[in-house]
C-alpha cells in the first residue's frame, strides 16, 4: 500500500466476464515519467497522454480487450470523453487523467459500456486494490505481475510496479504495459535520465517474438514534494530492481514459452555489435525451436551469429550452453549430447557466445518457440 | 535431358537409407556462375568452390545430411580429398570438381562412407538421372524440385533447374541449394549480371522463417562454345522463369507451411522502403500465425508496418487481403469477417499494403507459421 494512492479493477463488459477495466487515483496529483513504443503506429492513449506530459496527473484508467490503436482522431476523442465522465465521478475538474489500453488493434473502445461501469469502478477504489488492478490489465498473461520494494529515508517509502505482457514482446518496446507507483517525492526532471537507463537495462533486454506493439507504455508516477536526498541512490537501486524483476516476469510469461534463455554475447569489438548479435540469436525461430526441443544445435546459433550483419571471425567463435562447451574456434568440440539435452530441460538456460575479438558484451533474455505460441496466436481473436 | 550432362543420386549411408549423395558430370567442362550465402559463417563448399571460379568445372558432388559448415580447414581439406578420389573414378585429372552440402551444421563429412560409395555413384550416372539427383539433395523437403524449359535457336536448347530448400529460408539467401544446367553456350561474363538480377527477382523474394543459412548456393552451369545470339533474350527469359518457378517451389514447401502469402507493398516513397516493410511483414510471427489461423487480423499487419524502421504515415495505410478492403486511412473498414476467413482458407493468399505516400513498390512471398514448423525444428536432429 502507498498512502494517497487507490487502486480498482472490475469486469466492465469490454471482454467477457473477466476483469478488464483498472483505475488508479492519486489523491495528490503525481508526476508522470513515461516511455512509449517506438512503433511508428501508436495507440490513441499514447497520442493523448503525450499532450499531458509536463503536468501532474490525478488518475490513470487502463483497459484490456481493446487496444484503441488505429482508431484515428475518433480514438483520441473517445479518451477525451472518458476523461470528462471520469473526472465528474471523481469530483475533480476535468483534465490530468491519463490512459493505457491493450488488446485487439483496430477496434474503437466500447465507451458506452465503459462509462456505464465507471460508478462501480470508482466505488471499487481501495488502497489495497492493486491485485484487482493488475488482473484487469491482463490479456494472454497467465498470471498477474506485481513487484514491491521499499526504501528507507526520513520515512519508509514504497515502490509498487505492475505489468502486463506476454506476446508481441520485443525490446524498444512491445505489448507491455508497465505502471510503477511510489510515494518517494522526486521530480520528473530528476528521474527522467535514470528512468530511461532503467528501461534500457530491463524492458529493452527481453524479447518473446521480436514483435513491437502499437501500445507499449512504461509509466512511473512519483509524488510531488521535497526530495529525501539521503536515500535517493537507494531509491534508484530499488526502482531498477523493480523494473528488472517486472521485465523478467514478462519474459517468463512469454506466450507459450516453456523456457527463458539468457543470452550473453561477449568478446565483441564493440558493445553495439554484441547487442546486434544477441538480438539476432534471440529472435531466431530455428534457435528458439531447438531450445524448445532441448536440442544443443549450436550450428543454428552460429548461423544466427553470422547473419547479424556485423563483422565476425567465425574461426574464433566459442559457444557455451549451460556451462558446457559446445564449440570452440568455430568448430564443434566433443560433448556428451545426452548430458547437454538433460541440462537443457530446465526453465532457465544460460547461453554464452564468446567472439574472442574484443571486450564488448551484451545480454538479453528470450523464450523458446513452442506449439503453444502458434496455438495462442493462430486463434487470439476468435 | 541435356546432351553431355549425366546425373546420379544414391543412398551412400550419410543419412539413413534415403538418397543422400548426388553427382552431375559434364562431359565437356562447363562454366560456373554462382551466388552464395551472405551469412558471415560460410560452409566449407563455398570457401572451396570460390577458389575454382573462373575455371571450368567437370563435375559437382552434392550431399545432404551434413552441412560441412563450421568444420574449419579440415572441412575444406575433406573436399580436396574427395575431389582427388572422384577424379580418379571419373578417369580425369584432379581439379575442376565443385561441391555443395546441406544438413546439420558443425559435423565433419563422413568421407570414408562417401569414398566407399563413389564407385556405385559413378555407375549410377545417366542422362535421365536428374530425378535421383534431386532426391539425393533433399533434407526436410517434402518433394523434389525440378523445373525444365527449352529455348529455340539454331537448335533447341534445354534448361534444367534443381533445388532443395524448405527451412532456414530467407532471401539473401537461405538453406537453399539450386543447380541450373543448360546446353546453351554462354560465357560467365555474359551471364553474370543477368544471373544476379534473376536471383534478386526470384530466390531473394521468398522467405520462410527469416533465417539465413551458412550453405546457400545457387549455381548455373553453362556450356562452352559460340553463343547462339538469335535466342539469347529467349534464353534469359526462360532462365528467369526457371529461377522464379524453383523459388516458388521452395517457398510452397516451407517447413510446416499450409499457405503461401504473396505480400505486395505499394505507394511507398521509395522502392527500398517498400522492400523493408514487405520483409518485416513477411517475418512477423504474429502475422504468420494469424495467416495459419485464417484470422484477418490486420492490426498485426499494420503493427509490423510501423515496426519496419521506415517513415510511414499510419493515417494513410490501406490493407487489402484476398481482394477485400480491411483497413483504409489506417483504420478498420466494416468487412464480413466470416467471408474473409473463408477467403483466407486457401493455399495461396494475396495481401496488398498501400501506403499512399509515393510510387515505390516491392513484393515478396512468405509462408504461414504453423504447429508443424515448431514440430519439425524442435526435433530436426534427433
Amino acid at each position: 500500500m502507498i498512502p494517497g494512492i487507490r487502486f480498482a479493477g472490475i469486469a466492465s463488459g469490454i471482454k467477457d466476464t473477466s476483469l478488464d477495466l483498472g483505475l488508479v487515483v492519486f489523491d495528490d496529483p503525481a508526476y508522470i515519467t513515461a516511455v512509449y513504443t517506438k512503433n511508428k503506429v501508436k495507440a490513441a492513449h499514447i497520442l493523448y497522454n503525450k499532450k499531458l506530459h509536463g503536468n501532474t496527473v490525478k488518475a490513470i484508467l487502463v483497459n484490456s480487450g481493446c487496444a484503441n490503436a488505429c482508431t484515428g482522431p475518433e480514438g483520441v476523442g473517445d479518451l477525451k470523453a472518458l476523461s470528462e465522465k471520469l473526472s465528474s465521478h471523481l469530483h475533480v475538474a476535468d483534465g490530468g487523467i491519463v490512459f493505457a489500453s491493450t488488446g485487439v488493434i483496430g477496434r474503437r473502445l466500447p465507451t458506452d459500456t465503459m462509462v456505464k461501469a465507471l460508478p462501480a469502478l470508482v466505488k471499487d477504489l481501495r488502497k489495497n486494490g492493486v491485485e484487482s488492478f493488475s488482473q484487469a490489465i491482463m490479456t494472454t498473461d497467465t498470471y498477474p505481475k506485481i513487484v514491491r520494494a521499499t526504501v528507507k529515508g526520513k520515512k519508509e517509502y514504497t515502490i509498487i510496479g505492475v505489468a502486463k505482457g506476454a506476446g508481441m514482446i520485443n525490446p524498444l518496446l512491445a505489448t507491455m504495459l508497465v505502471f510503477i507507483f511510489t510515494d518517494y517525492p522526486v521530480s520528473p526532471e530528476t528521474v527522467r535520465r535514470k528512468f530511461l537507463q532503467g528501461a534500457k537495462e530491463s524492458f529493452e533486454r527481453i524479447t518473446v517474438d521480436g514483435e513491437c506493439s502499437t501500445n507499449d507504455s512504461v509509466m512511473l508516477f512519483t509524488r510531488q514534494g521535497t526530495e529525501d536526498p539521503g536515500c535517493i541512490d537507494a531509491f534508484f537501486d530499488q526502482l531498477f530492481s523493480v523494473m528488472k524483476e517486472l521485465a523478467m516476469m514478462i519474459v517468463r510469461d512469454g506466450e507459450g514459452a516453456t523456457r527463458v534463455i539468457h543470452i550473453t554475447v561477449k568478446g565483441a569489438q564493440k558493445k553495439d555489435m554484441a547487442e546486434k548479435i544477441a538480438r539476432r540469436i534471440a529472435i531466431s525461430p530455428l534457435t528458439k525451436t531447438a531450445f524448445f526441443g532441448c536440442d544443443p544445435n549450436w550450428g543454428r546459433i552460429i548461423a544466427a551469429v553470422g547473419d547479424a550483419n556485423v563483422p565476425v571471425q567465425p574461426a574464433k567463435v566459442e559457444i557455451i550452453l549451460q556451462g558446457e562447451l559446445l564449440a570452440k574456434n568455430g568448430m564443434e568440440v566433443p560433448f556428451d549430447e545426452d548430458k547437454v539435452k538433460k541440462l537443457m530441460n530446465k526453465k532457465e538456460l544460460e547461453l554464452i557466445v564468446n567472439l574472442h575479438d574484443g571486450t564488448g558484451s551484451y545480454d538479453i533474455y528470450t523464450t523458446d518457440l513452442t506449439f503453444d505460441y502458434v496455438k495462442i496466436n493462430a486463434s487470439y481473436r476468435s
